[in-house]
């Protein structure tokens, strides 16, 4: 086995979380907003390195606004895990204490009548206690009034997105030799996930094993089904490596394939090649859903194709810019995204096949390299 | 070592979720409300057993209501997953797919004009949906209008909080055996994981080891610092058995402690069991609180104490109800919550003592049985 051993990309700087903060802020005063509001998760991660030890009912909060320095409000308990926080140099902090109102504190750092974009993820809780304590304000989740927020990488995050692409890449080329039939499918994920950590990830987020009609079920994980001769299985394994994300989908065959598996599975691939040929700048996210899913349609399996051609990747593995119908948002070197057609035959079996794919000056380049034929297991 | 081999409770049965579904439409017209809109987290998992495999953007969410049965929106591609949660058998299935507006299918589901509760963590983008497609709605989150949805616990409940109990305190039993001195924090907390899974832990979801000036942080984790001689060292940990919370806390040190270690050590105790001593019927939330904080505040440490007692459990380790001022909730049978005083000195060492406790006919019951002394370790 050969460990990828990708270069430690430079850390990200103070001067880098300054600089992601100011872009935010002239993206939110360009779209009318007063200011941005960031709760725990991959938006604070990506613009202070912040992550609290638990997302909890405690607010805490960071306020971008043209009008002041960037400010966290956590618990005081949180403190000192906030000034550890290796972006924590470009923000103020303030404190609020169990058994006061702390919407009252955050309503102090925002405008009265304003409209603020608000993390995607941030609890209903916590909105409605700022809605009640500011009744004159509005708000759009990001994703909604800034989708772009994190969508283009830089060449430290291209690098660490590349880097846990090789490590899937890695695992995948291990994976294929080791034993799938009589095995359950919780034991070929324990391994995934295994090989996920051995590669390089500090975190495993998802191990797909869909065998036989499993695989039909997209969002199947794993389960005790035990693999059987000649069943396809779906195989969609990521995590993050260097803190972004990884996400890579190859479906294999136990033994000979039938006609059937053979035939899906090669329009799936056409389908999968004809999104990322699709991918250059200028075009559309839904070009690139629509490109696939023409090929899968074309031949007869449209109605078996029920979900979006692909997700954004960058600090979590589900973010913007999406490719489905009606994202009309044109692609934009540096973006990082999935291209994952699948056909999905009820009760029977599943193909789906993923490659992240990054943007170019000229065209789209896959962070992911394994072979796209159809791998013949044991 | 012993392996607490609880018996395995009773699996909960459709009649149990139906039963749970039933009390929450009668509490939600109580209390004047349309309905109640259940998102992906703790509440669902108690309502109906459906953990999704990852909470997303895509829109789940279960309705609950008095004019309409049971209902549950899901994206088209989890829909397998849903139909095989355990409570599944006990509401009707909707599903909305990828490229249409989930929130235009959600808004058939309520009333045009209603309030309606809903889940603390409940994404702020779904809300924010939901606002937009029906703007004559209102809506308040489960903590502020149904604060005790899940806050009374069966038997079936309380088993499992004793079970999850029953194996924190083995896992201290052990832990307190193992050396500590030269060891980083991160090593023992490693060791507590290990115990708490050995003896029956399905999930650890902290495992706090807050050494010397550590132990002054309440939300420190376990960091890199070696434990060093006469630390005082904090160990709270916990996670869930039988789909139910464990959370206990002890503080240890390391050889002789000074007696300024002894002395804290035995204010922190003596609130501990003030704040126990005060849990019965009828007394209310922030009573246990100021019975813990009394003692603390007459020793001359109540700025040292910053946090509130405690917090409930069940599904999860932080819900209602919450033992802070202010909270008027009178205590019932059946509730179970931490009580969990501490006194922290900045940069030097702190001290926290905290067990589950439930509330009975005619007192409190602790759920945490191992000695409350400072106990040396090596």
């Amino acid at each position: 086995m050969t460990v990828t051993s990708s270069p430690m990309p430079p850390a990200f700087t103070n001067d880098d979380f300054a600089a992601r903060m100011r872009r935010v802020v002239s993206a939110a005063a360009e779209n009318d907003l007063a200011g941005v509001i960031v709760t725990p998760g991959p938006d604070l991660v990506w613009l202070i390195g912040y992550r609290p030890t638990a997302i909890t009912e405690r607010l805490t909060m960071l306020v971008l606004s043209p009008d002041n320095d960037p400010t966290l409000l956590v618990p005081i308990l949180e403190r000192p895990d906030a000034e550890a926080a290796e972006g924590a140099g470009s923000v103020s902090l303030v404190d609020w204490e169990d058994g006061t109102d702390p919407y009252e504190v955050a309503g102090l750092l925002l405008r009265p009548d304003g409209e603020f974009g608000i993390s995607d993820s941030a609890w209903a809780m916590h909105l409605l206690g700022l809605q009640r304590a500011l009744p004159r304000t509005r708000y759009a989740s990001l994703t909604e009034c800034l989708p772009m927020m994190r969508a283009v990488k830089d060449d430290n995050e291209l690098m660490r997105l590349a880097a846990a692409g090789a490590a899937a890449d890695s695992t995948y080329g291990e994976i294929v030799q080791r034993h799938f039939a009589d095995r359950r499918e919780t034991e070929v994920a324990a391994d995934l996930t295994d090989l996920l950590r051995e590669f390089g990830h500090e975190q495993v987020d998802f191990t797909v094993v869909g065998s036989g009609p499993n695989g039909a079920k997209p969002h199947h994980e794993a389960g005790d089904r035990v693999i059987e001769p000649g069943d396809a299985v779906v195989l969609d394994f990521g995590g993050l490596r260097f803190g972004y994300g990884s996400d890579t989908t190859r479906t294999v065959c136990v033994g000979e394939p039938t006609s059937e598996i053979r035939e899906v599975h090669e329009i799936v691939r056409l389908a999968q090649q004809a999104g990322v040929d699709a991918v250059r700048p200028g075009v559309t996210c839904q070009e690139v859903d629509r490109a696939a899913r023409k090929v899968i349609r074309d031949a007869g399996y449209g109605e078996q194709f029920i979900h979006r051609t692909g997700h954004g990747i960058g600090v979590t593995t589900h973010e913007p810019p999406y490719m489905v119908e009606g994202e009309e948002q044109p692609l934009v070197p540096g973006m990082c995204f999935s291209v994952e057609p699948g056909i999905y035959l009820a009760g029977r079996f599943g193909v789906r096949i993923e490659d992240i794919v990054t943007v170019t000056e000229d065209g789209g380049r896959r962070l992911n390299n394994t072979n796209h034929g159809l791998r013949i297991v044991e």
